[in-house]
């Protein structure tokens, strides 16, 4: 291992540790009956994770100066959507998938409505975080802040993107059409968390601008890397089931494209995300480590 | 019918033709793969009701002169996380109903996974409504806006009072515990829609507090009238299932307090309402009649 993957690895492990403990002190659990949402909210929100979209926060907004309280409340705000959203795919009406990062899902550790009912939770206090003057002093980051990451999560970004996954079990997919699902699904709630960082900075149209294509690119790979895991990955190491997609008999980058040729795509957009970076100079470094990490991941 | 009841129907029924155009205009159908959650959104919102909720924040709003296009976009996001809830709590792992408004519900209508994507799609959206600069020009109004209704449709509102509710099925609740439930599950968005009207017009604190104490005695007294339909309303006239809160030996208000004193209890709490409004004088009449009406109505 180099010195500068050993630095990322504590970077990206530090981060995490910081964005759990805010994401524990943002759902305190409470002795009223309601308390077993709160409890499935935690089970679901603190139960590990890489936290790549919480770094992605974090690490924009430190580009441009934003106090590390701020930029790790936009953080948690984000991974609430995020797990929220595993919550809800997981479920038997959706991907029904019994175990995620080795754990039992939600709906298996509670029950369904609990789980329904858990991610709508996060996903509502995920605005009421960035809503929060606790988040930000100037009402005009976190009404940006909310209006960005309701239109990447909403019915023309993720939810869209599931939808349309869910589509895709009975169509067949070209490049074109896959690309645009994972822009929606996972590309755009990966393009806000690096745009959330630009916002809370009060950055300029360009530095924004930059920070939307690294990610875009980012979470193309990303993706891309997530589709090569499931066909060359162990369930073990990955921490869910693997082989899904093809036992779906659904269109994935590495099914149109070969492993080869999706592993060749990844490692371009990789380096083509860390291009985008130029104009941070040094201070993109880590941003530009996350680029090479996510396509080089074992889970 | 007197002059003022059949004033406040037509007030009431144009409002809602309002709501619903506007509604209409934010969830536009597409053409694209993801279209069916579109259309499952615009299903289960666009398909009538009383919109009272949306009633209340325009009523509210109009009483501090504001522009009624703010006040319809704050009334419309609302009403979405209304619809939500209905989507969310009519799934076979929630209520399990079949019949809405004497309609199919959206997961009979489409599918299971089409409706939890709806009311994810459409809880997201409010806040994007909410956000927006087109919803008012003070980016501190539209945070407010946002920070008041997550806080109201959160674990420790509509979904925590859900979740109480669920609960509520094996567990035998006294009436402090249905009020308080009742509170979470539907008083708490009936509170921050009158509410809303006052943050869109930065009415005065005393406003605020006024128009919260309204809308909390309305919103139990409306809750109580539900439990009256459920047990003397027949199933036609009120749109869906009836007896269902006895037939699952559910604690209600009705159950715990017998029909007369549940009857007496709603009008009390709809006289107290009315109280509450005295600071507006006469531009209050329409919220007063819109007290009565939600204890006298048949559906």
């Amino acid at each position: 291992m180099k010195d500068s993957d050993s630095e990322f690895q504590a970077a990206l492990s530090d981060n995490a540790s910081r964005v759990t403990a805010v994401l524990d002190a943002l759902m305190p659990l409470t002795d009223t009956p309601e308390a077993r949402v709160v409890e499935a909210m935690r089970y679901a929100a603190l139960g590990g994770g890489k936290r790549v979209r919480p770094f992605l926060v974090t690490q924009s907004a430190s580009l441009f100066g934003v106090d590390s309280r701020s930029a790790l409340r936009a953080a948690a705000a984000v991974e609430m959507v995020h797990c929220y959203s595993l919550v809800h795919d997981d479920l038997p009406a959706m991907d029904d998938d019994d175990v995620r990062r080795g754990q039992p899902t939600c709906h298996v550790k509670f029950d369904e409505a609990t789980a329904i009912l858990a991610g709508d939770a996060l996903l509502t206090g995920a605005f009421e975080v960035l809503a929060d003057p606790a988040t930000h002093s100037d009402p005009r980051v976190r009404a940006d802040l909310v209006l960005a990451l309701a239109k990447a999560a909403g019915a023309h970004g993720m939810v869209g993107g599931q939808m349309m996954d869910l589509w895709a079990e009975k169509n067949h997919l070209d490049v074109a059409q896959i690309t645009r699902l994972q822009r929606m699904k996972t590309g755009d709630l990966i393009a806000v968390s690096a745009e959330s960082g630009a916002i809370l900075g009060k950055a300029s149209d360009e530095a924004r601008a930059a920070l939307h294509a690294y990610a875009h690119d980012v979470g193309l790979a990303f993706q891309i890397a997530d589709d090569l895991l499931d066909v060359v990955g162990d369930a073990k190491t990955v921490g869910k089931a693997t082989g899904k997609d093809a036992g779906a008999n659904k269109a994935t980058f590495v099914s149109l494209l070969g492993v080869e040729k999706a592993r060749q795509q990844a490692a371009m957009l990789s380096e083509q995300a860390a291009g985008h970076l130029e104009i941070f100079g040094e201070k993109g470094d880590l941003l530009r480590q996350l680029a090479r990490f996510i396509v080089e991941r074992r889970n």
